[in-house]
């Protein structure tokens, strides 16, 4: 139930201004976000223009009774209408002093770009003049009222392009007028342009929509409060909110402000600021700005906005006065903000605070940088960064010659805004739909547009690059860019895209750049280059694997060095990895894995000198000849394993049996016939075997412990190698703690079988050798009936690993292979609430997991458990596997990082 | 524990004899079924042969001991001996009045031909000299003699052929012997060749153990008795007791027990009898006996006996008195029972007595007779009958025409006795190996053999009929046939085996019937025919389906008749079919199916007509074309529904919406160019499509309601087929109850994608109509996340059907197509306990169908859940449904008695 009155009717209206708010920042949920900062920043003396906000739950009141306000709301409206109109002297409607508002939209979590704003509402063709009257200044309040007219024609009236290759109606008008007066920006229309702008608008509202456009104030103000809870529901906003899992049921809050202006002249002004650098994470005030100039216009990227620093040089007090708010607000909410801000005749508002948009890189910076300097707790630091952001500090750069190589051959095209950080190279596409089509069917696409906007955001989510000829650091590229971590160059005016033509031409340059061209841009310098450049890795790579850089030297490094520490106290989960070479398992320890929580055995074989002997051994026929190949290849394989335990010395090994069905391992067509050669048999009976091991479902087929079972010498020489690499490794001094796991077990007799095998090949080599090693057996638990019985297999196990992939697909019923026809589309329609095989499904994989776990330790209470499927580098999968009380998560090298912060969140998130 | 003797040791031995035994027949488990029974003849006062018996726990121990017997046995085996021989006057190895024992084993289940025998007990030199004497029968003294050395040479001293190409040593032996005497029987042998024989035995034995015959009686009673409980673990025990289930733990007994003599001479004799005929269930006396001989020449089948009705001239007095131990038998055990008899110079003794194996057919009749003569009750009734012999009371008989027809072109060959009723037809195999190898490849085979023995017994396991040379109806052959329910025509003496040539010659024909020549056998009268002969349906079929039978006409139908009625008064379970055509429904019903649990969409999509427009709505570039084709299916479909619904006429029809994958109604690679043809498209087209199709794991792909999603029309279809149908049935006076079953379901909200389709359609057809009806809406469980978030699904289900045949497939990760390459290993070597796609695994797919029913029903309190797999017909399966509380099973027409009768016995064992 809503907050009530004092005379007991709900509240639904909160008022700011001067030096008191109704509300605070705590208030978020009911204010929105926007909302409940303005009103805190009253509390904290910032200069705000006054207004009030209409909360959230008249959005969900809305909703809910089919479009319909309560009821008590209109009397609140007016009463605060009246209280801001004697706060500021000034009358809405009035024709001497008018007041002039702003509407906005303001939800509880900031949805940037996605709702609707209309500034300088309560114009009409009186309060113009009298605004002239006013201010002086006939060109302010004409330019005023032809914006105002646009924006309330497009957002409220509903006036926008019908397809996304239409022009927009107004923008057509508008661009009709600068071409008959032959100039190229607003601002070097005259006064009776605009006039003639206003004129021409209405006639278009009224030829579209068959009524006149609205000049009664009040009337424009219902209808903008409408608009912005109408386009709570459109759907940009809905795409987004699925996007990011914010509720419908949230709603959103409008905020009604009074306007300040900063296209009054030219001592007036607008700008958007971050109290760090958004991109680096560096301690600077970071901004830009635009002269004679509203809000809209630097956000919207269509004019290239001033950096803050210029600021300084041109208005050092208001420069000094921005910059004691930037480090109140950071004292005050002890993060980096996003501040918009206008500057009126010389006089400086803050028209809206909130947290700031980051990069990963930026992100963690700025954590630990406030870590170091006291203003948040490790723990803050840790639950403030999204783990999947470390990717962007593992991602590749361009390697500097080859780069330099490419600049130097002139292919050079143009430099930008290096709004998201990065390195990424791939086929140029001109349209959102192209992207998503294209890497549908596996392209990587940097996609090229002259500005984006909201609706390009299914193709922003798949690019693996953005490039803009348009807009700032602020735009909506950079911005989304850096919510996704994408690679993004903005504002790279020098590129003269032709959608029709899908090409791009380059100022200064004689290259056409055509769609399906591949280009590589680099979002930390800005630079957009033809053709592909070789990448080399990051700092920490390069600091960690490649030791070309020393720890000292890398102030990303140590930043990440000092998160990781952190997150390594806090967290309860151990981090291993899926390693199964010498090299990977080397870096993954040295991206802190603690063991190998999975080696599959069988991509050792898959080596040009190995594959003929795994051909060999199945095509035998018979045990000698079978034995033979396996004899072959033991020796191969014991190297592989004594290597691994080499760089792991002493951490837990998990090796896997082998799994896949024999028949991955025969040749394809094209090597068919050089097989047979080698292998010396005929093409009709390589063809024939072929055809023998050929399975309706592989997938579930003779493949895992199936194969150990049906063919034991297979598993013996996979155990001798285990078990000798083992003690060889140990006889050189190294430590070892070796686990052999049996894959795909169904019922207990079957791991008893296997177990046996390994108990015996153990046995005789521990005899020959005259010592013993601990050799730890264990078991896949990835198919259901696994799962459902784990309390036998437990009596024989000594560990579970959960193989969350085979799991998903047999509890889903689904092939993960063949899911395209179907996966992408019950994900995109909601079907299924996430892709189950990225994030674990808790009711059902989950709930097997969970059944399997307890049953397990039922039996046997120091059972150790742990997942290996790709969801072990998942942080939701993560934190499930730490509320389940697993003993750890395995997974790729590269995501041992981001599975060591997820299981620091998870644990700061629920004790377990 | 053991019972305890009275000086407070345990009891490990229980004597019988006179008129006084130690046990009785609830000593079953102790006493093992032999022992039990023969206390129980002796207290019923029926003339038995004393002895005693040593308790199965001595086995256990034994077992359990590293093959030690309990201290205390030597003790009380000296007292045993003791009291027998103070009882019979005679002594243990005694020179003037020796006594001769035999040693049987006789486990707690009757295990015929498992467990090997020792007759003849005590005998050497010395005794047999004795035995001449006070017989005055030097034939009887040394063909006794003989016979002793040859059976404990073979049991005892392990003397057996060590392959089965092999010649048994002593067979070798006589049969050398009795060439050289130019004769043909044992019994024309001469007492000075018998004399010769124990000699050139005792030599075999000295020459292939290295050790003598042993002539002490001592020594040779402890021998037999360690040799009988070394046979329980012997390969052929080991193998009946895993094909009929019987614990290892069990153990044997062994019975010693004094001799008579049916070799005495020709005023004695042996014999085997069935208080009711074992093959049609017949209230008549039935067996056979042989003049001077000893059990084992009857059961062992070598020579052919005489009917026991002879018996009655040769002997009246003899017979009255077997036929009224017969009645005292019956009466008193309330079953058909089996006795061994010996004659011994005219005096009657009943060595056995046991529960008699019968046909399927004679069990029902038995039973059903049985409580018509007020012997048993209806209950009892049920609980004796194995629900799969059924199966044999609809086998099919040969059609009478057809076999004239062949008997008039001379193609039959020979006619043996009707042992185990019912028409085969296959391929002839000589050994049990090639027919396991046979059927094995999907021939059906007739295993013919001279005669069968233990060792067979994997072929006769799978072969479809038995045909052998010599054996009576109490031969081995025969004994199994009538327990598996095969076709089995024994004793043949006409045909002339050829093992080594692998084919048989028929005396009084010119055929020669070769390895892979096709026999038919009619087990019902005996007769052998070459070639293929049709068959025609059984009595129940021609009464309840082609109606060509009046029901009072056939006793066998009146018999199913009246038991099933007493199985549907006492089940709980509802059964109902898998039916897709009208005739096959109609079918179910006259079999008593109380609906159709599933209707398989598809199957009536695979018509010849019908397939080319599933193949036009597949291959459709365009929604429009698409509808075409769906357009043309849709009469189609609703003229089969419509044909359901009348004849199921108001009994639940649960109508399963379209479940393969697409690409299965695509044309193969024969008949691609016609398809191509007839469809339009060129053959590249074709085989694009054909490609783009393709699924690595097709079971787990775009198939079930994934198709009904991603193609609503089809569904849409679907449903209006259903809905008008229906509609139409009741417009023609036809009672409805139509429900609409979404396949594959892994997440609710596929379901309710699904319901929302069908409640639509059904909206627009009912305001169309002007009328409603009532459509049920329900899916199938059949995936393991649909069973773990079951809960959820209820809140949308009206119904639940598991579909355990993908539930399992899923479950264990086992592709059920792929399998053959390592579940029938798996099931040999016990690695799963039984075949999970024909029996229910309870602790996984089980569990979860468990799991599924409680959330459901915790749900929805009337969710009305059933299964559809082909576990529902197996009686184990339906066991499981009853017991977790299901409300029916639905299986193929012909297994609804078979479920109805399982459904009986559950509710007999397990209250609910």
């Amino acid at each position: 139930m809503p907050t009530t009155t004092n005379n007991k009717e709900p509240k639904f209206i909160y008022a700011f201004g001067g030096d008191k708010a109704d509300g605070n920042a705590a208030m978020r949920n009911l204010l929105g976000g926007k909302g409940a900062n303005l009103a805190e920043m009253v509390n904290l003396g910032i200069p705000v223009p006054p207004g009030f906000t209409i909360t959230t739950e008249v959005c969900t009141y809305y909703y809910n009774h089919n479009q319909h306000y309560p009821p008590e709301l209109e009397g609140q409206l007016q009463s605060a209408l009246r209280q801001l109109e004697e706060r500021l002297g000034a009358k809405f409607g009035d024709k001497k002093n008018p007041l002039l508002l702003s509407v906005r939209s303001g939800a509880r979590a900031s949805m940037p770009g996605m709702m609707d704003t209309v500034l300088n509402l309560g114009m009409n063709d009186e309060t113009a003049k009298i605004l002239f009257d006013l201010s002086g200044d006939e060109r302010f309040a004409y330019d005023s009222y032809r914006r105002f007219v646009q924006m309330y024609g497009d957002v409220v009236l509903g006036l926008k392009p019908e397809t996304k290759h239409d022009i927009d109606p107004f923008e057509e008008i508008l661009e009709a007028k600068k071409h008959k007066r032959g100039v190229k920006f607003d601002s070097e229309l005259t006064v009776d342009d605009m006039k003639e702008l206003v004129v021409e608008f209405k006639a278009a509202v009224k030829s579209r929509t068959g009524h006149p456009f609205p000049d009664d104030p009040m009337e424009q103000l219902r209808g903008a409060i409408g608009a912005v809870f109408g386009s709570w529901m459109n759907d940009r906003a809905q795409t987004y909110r699925e996007l990011n899992g914010i509720p419908a049921a949230w709603g959103t809050a409008v905020n009604v402000q009074s306007m300040v202006f900063g296209n009054r002249a030219d001592s007036s002004g607008t700008g958007v600021a971050f109290t760090r650098d958004p991109a680096t994470g560096e301690n600077v005030f970071y901004g830009e700005y635009l002269f004679n100039a509203q809000g809209e216009d630097v956000v919207a990227g269509v004019r290239t906005p001033i950096p803050i620093s210029e600021l300084q040089k041109d208005d050092a007090r208001l420069y000094d006065e921005l910059n004691a708010i930037r480090l109140k607000l950071e004292n005050h909410f002890k993060d980096m903000m996003d501040i918009e801000f206008t500057i009126q005749l010389g006089k400086l508002w803050i028209l809206q605070a909130r947290v700031g948009k980051r990069t990963g890189f930026a992100a963690i910076k700025i954590a630990v940088d406030m870590v170091r300097e006291g203003l948040i707790t490790k723990n803050e630091a840790i639950l403030r960064i999204d783990p999947n952001q470390l990717n962007q500090l593992l991602r590749p750069v361009f390697d500097i010659k080859e780069k330099k190589k490419a600049i130097d051959n002139n292919r050079l095209l143009a430099t930008g805004l290096n709004a998201g950080p990065g390195a990424a190279c791939g086929k140029v596409v001109f349209n959102a739909h192209d992207a998503v089509e294209w890497t549908a069917r596996g392209e990587k696409v940097i996609l090229v547009r002259i500005e984006t906007s909201p609706e390009d955001i299914k193709g922003l989510n798949v690019c693996d690059g953005i490039l803009t000829a348009r807009g700032g650091m602020t735009s909506h590229a950079a911005l989304v860019a850096r919510q996704m971590g994408k690679v993004c160059v903005a504002g790279c005016g020098n590129l003269l895209i032709d959608y029709k033509k899908a090409q791009m031409a380059i100022e200064g340059h004689s290259i056409i750049i055509k769609e399906g061209d591949i280009i590589s841009i680099d979002g930390t310098t800005g630079e957009v280059i033809a053709g592909e450049i070789k990448s080399k890795p990051s700092d920490i790579l390069q600091v960690l694997i490649s030791k070309e850089m020393k720890p000292e030297d890398s102030e990303i490094y140590k930043t990440y060095r000092d998160l990781m520490k952190w997150a390594d106290e806090t967290r309860k989960l151990h981090v291993r990895t899926n390693a199964d070479q010498p090299e990977q398992a080397a870096n993954a320890v040295a991206f802190g894995a603690e063991g190998i929580g999975l080696c599959r055995t069988e991509h050792m074989f898959f080596k040009e000198d190995r594959i003929r002997y795994i051909q060999k051994m199945i095509l035998a026929e018979n045990d000698t000849d079978r034995q033979k190949a396996l004899d072959s290849l033991l020796p191969l394989q014991k190297q592989d394993f004594f290597e691994i335990f080499k760089v792991m010395n002493g951490l837990p090994v998990i090796i896997r049996t082998l799994d896949p069905p024999l028949h991955e391992f025969l040749p394809n067509e094209a090597d068919a016939p050089v097989a047979a050669k080698y292998l010396g048999i005929s093409m009709e009976d390589l063809e024939h075997k072929m055809e023998t091991l050929h399975e309706a479902n592989p997938m579930l087929g003779l493949r895992g412990c199936r194969l150990g079972i049906l063919h034991p010498a297979i598993t013996k020489m996979q155990v001798q190698a285990i078990i000798e690499a083992a003690m060889d490794a140990e006889e050189q001094g190294y430590k070892t703690h070796p686990e052999i796991m049996i894959p795909l077990v169904t019922h207990v007799n079957e791991l008893q079988i296997q177990a046996d095998v390994v108990n015996e090949i153990a046995e005789e080599i521990f005899i020959k050798r005259g010592r013993r090693i601990k050799v730890h057996i264990g078991t896949m638990i990835e198919l259901p009936r696994a799962a459902l019985t784990a309390g036998e297999i437990a009596k024989v196990a000594n560990f579970f690993s959960f193989g969350t992939n085979d799991l998903t697909q047999t509890t889903f019923g689904i092939s993960r292979d063949d899911s395209a026809g179907f996966l992408p589309y019950y994900i995109d329609k909601k079907i299924l609430p996430a892709d189950p095989f990225q994030t674990i499904d808790r009711s059902g994989v989950g709930r097997l997991i969970e059944i399997a776990t307890a049953a397990g330790r039922a039996v046997r209470k120091n059972l150790e458990i742990g997942i290996c499927g790709e969801h072990g580098g998942d942080p939701e999968s993560v934190e499930f596997c730490h509320m389940t009380g697993l003993d750890y998560v395995s997974c790729s090298p590269f995501r041992v990082p981001i599975a060591r912060l997820a299981a620091a969140r998870a644990a700061l998130h629920h004790l377990r």
